[in-house]
């Protein structure tokens, strides 16, 4: 039997508890232990606290604030991601760069010019084209939602601006997203469809404060075709009120956006390498995204989620002992210029599944942590292992988290490690309380002090401990017959 | 007896149960109530759900928004008042002008500049010159307090920008302002003493949500002697990180602020005429001010005041009978760049006591609403009438409510009555819950959304209440012997 006793290997894991025999030199083979009993102590030993996490998303968004895709500061992140990494003990940890057209916000301004002026809250879609040098000036038209907008006869709202004042719905699983983003992905192009000038949105946000919620759009034929900004909720909410005292609000708009062709961005590898070695090394891969919208410092969105895969893979890199399959962390760029895809465009997801395509039928599992920093209330198996031992194995462990097994396979594998997942690799995921997180997305307001760190390293727990039994085992997570 | 019933005269307040005789025509002077009836009824009326103070409100920030102190806008929302208060029944309705130097924020941005490029939440504080036009770029020196500021030896911070960081304590009283607002005051001569080319403040405001608070400073020579803003909390927290990483913030700071000289403000004065003439009539002056800071909308700031005043006199100009004393209701212009008064400056409050200077003896109490529309949980009168019946009665009416008596008289009259309880005008307060007003004090944030109408009633039936139990008797607030 193995007694549990404190590693001289884990002496940066106060007060943590690991698995080693007694007399044995730390890092020495000791003889297998239960993968559920590794499970439970990573799991607790993330729990006990310790500084890995929160370190790393602090000394990220301090040093580099702001990260968008294609800038210095998302590659002066992704240096020191590579530098750090490395000094916490990854393997194989280096930059994939590829190509990308970035974009750039410029300065920009929002007034209401009538029936008064008041100073508004806005800011410029991503990837969305400057203003005209004088900015653009003109009555608001306000559609209550977005498909009122595409009904409108064709040129019929020339000389004016197309609002669409569509009101996100909060829920704990951040569905109200969906029927919010529509909007902001479609409604430029309605806006120009119907003649308009430009395109305002109620941002896809959740809060009442002040904010504006940035976010990429669609392209026709190759570009976002009219200017289009997002207004923080008090901002759609006075306008809403200006139009019920019967009153037209006209607004001035402008912005000096532009775009950079040449530019980069890069994916940051970084493995703990299992016990099997190639050709028979599978690898377990965990995902979240380096860059970030630029107004704020991209804590919640997604420092967070590489600050949690990072912890979790370090805890496991910790153990005296390794698991049989690698443990792959990337660090994605530029997936905030992923969503709506213009053509030929490329970004960290495909720049991943392309860059390791012959590498991809050995990845055995994938998940990417994308939602903040907020407690995970439930775990997605891969349809092959929604019933069995394995997903009995996660209950017992990540029950205790307070984390419940969804019923169903994961519904969205994050988008960036949907190329992969498109590409035939299972997926889980650890669904995360999203009540507060579209208060803050993408907008000014991400930034460290929203952080939770409770929650923060409960993340840490169940992502070691479910990555854990999914890497060091040999469990299929594909469907029977899949290749 | 009396007995109640719904009066015709009252059918704009929905289910509220107002005092009058069965069969005399509503406006018909009844028979004598007792005040701490009708004071009972009108508290109870409030409670019971109108539109008077939120529509109100919802209408003067819909309508004009911000209301700089000497702006088009305040101007405007002034000459709404007068109309929309002749139109609820108020009469004496006229505006008393006087001149002021305006201030005007102008574009201003604000920079990390080293050790990477980020942007900056900031804000102008009220009355700061502009930088250069090149703007201002230098290292950031961090003083905790504003006192080891003010300790550095003269000149010895040439070249550089001085901040202090002080946070500001959240309490329910708001005492946490004070402190805080000391380094806003004081830091600008402070940091110009120390030769410093600008100073930056951590907002003195308790919010997390990344907002700068404006506000006034202090002149040393009849200006503000360097540019001066405010950083967001958030922003203030990443400055300390990056010196804690042993780097030097270096800024890029600027603003093309100017002054406005030859602008006029005004007050607003409206009455609900008691029943007793000149030469006996007295006055129950009810303050708050109209004007608000630039970048929100005045909501809580104090267009919530004016609501919570409006409503109150409304309901007691509805009843059935007058109250001996005259409630006189003004809506102050240009309290925001009030406080660190500069030589010969001239504010709504002092305007108000200069132009009514004959009149202040007769004016038998005065109060001012102006820290939000959340609850209220005490109040406080005048030191003469601290104890006895006028105060015991004051209990009764007001402690369903929630509110306590305070043991002593009010500490802080209000910036806008300030000048008349200077002259001998007895003051009572009624105290709010400031728990969360300094999140939103002074920025942008402080939008109408923040208001909640619950507790925005309970504002207008203690004012109600209170201002009829003073205003329906001869009760003498002044001290013994007192002019």
């Amino acid at each position: 039997m193995l007694k549990t006793t404190r590693c001289a290997g884990a002496s940066w894991l106060p007060g943590v508890l690991l698995v080693c025999q007694i007399g044995t030199p730390a890092h020495a083979a000791p003889a297998a232990v239960a993968p559920e009993t590794v499970a439970t102590q990573l799991r607790d030993a993330a729990l006990a606290g310790h500084d890995i996490a929160y370190g790393w998303l602090s000394e990220l968004t301090t040093r580099f604030g702001a990260r968008p895709a294609g800038s210095p500061n998302e590659q002066a992140a992704a240096e020191w991601a590579v530098l750090r990494l490395k000094a916490l003990g990854f393997e194989n940890v280096h930059l994939e760069s590829f190509p990308i057209t970035a974009w750039v916000r410029g300065t920009e301004s929002a007034q209401l010019i009538a029936p008064t002026r008041q100073p508004l809250v806005a800011a410029a879609l991503g990837e969305s084209p400057p203003t005209p040098a004088g900015g653009i000036e003109a009555d608001v038209v306000l559609f209550p939602t977005l498909a009122e907008l595409q009904a409108v006869a064709p040129g019929s709202l020339a000389g004016r601006i197309a609002c669409v004042t569509l009101r996100m719905v909060r829920t704990e699983d951040g569905a109200g997203y969906g029927p919010a983003v529509a909007a902001r992905i479609e409604g430029p192009a309605a806006a120009a469809r119907a003649g308009a000038s430009a395109f305002l949105l109620r941002s896809a946000g959740t809060g009442t404060a002040r904010f504006a919620h940035t976010g990429t759009t669609a392209y026709v034929e190759g570009r976002v075709p009219v200017p289009a900004f997002a207004l923080s909720n008090p901002d759609a909410d006075q306008l809403e009120r200006i139009a019920a005292l019967g009153q037209s609000p006209r607004v001035q708009l402008s912005s000096t956006a532009s775009t950079v062709s040449g530019a980069h961005s890069q994916n940051v590898v970084a493995d703990i390498r299992g016990s099997a070695k190639s050709p028979l090394e599978q690898f377990v891969l965990l995902g979240a995204h380096l860059d970030s919208w630029d107004q704020g410092t991209g804590a919640v969105d997604d420092g967070a989620g590489t600050a949690i895969i990072v912890a979790a893979a370090k805890l496991i890199r910790d153990l005296p002992h390794k698991p049989q399959r690698t443990v792959r962390v990337v660090l994605f760029g530029s997936e905030e210029i992923a969503q709506p895809v213009a053509p030929g465009s490329v970004f960290g997801g495909h720049a991943y599944a392309d860059t390791h395509r012959g590498e991809l039928p050995r990845h055995a599992l994938a998940a990417e942590s994308d939602l903040g920093a907020d407690r995970i209330y439930a775990f997605a198996l891969p349809h092959a292992v929604l019933k069995g031992e394995f997903a009995d194995t996660v209950l017992r462990v990540l029950g205790p988290l307070g984390i419940l097994a969804e019923s169903h396979a994961p519904r969205d594998a994050g988008a960036d490690v949907a190329p992969s997942v498109e590409a035939g690799v299972p997926a889980f995921a650890l669904n995360q309380d999203a009540t507060r997180y579209f208060d803050l997305h993408h907008t000014a307001d991400d930034t460290l002090d929203k952080v939770d760190r409770v929650q923060l390293d409960q993340n840490v727990a169940a992502w070691a401990a479910l990555v854990w039994l999914a890497a060091d085992g040999t469990q299929n997570f594909r469907e029977p017959g899949a290749p």
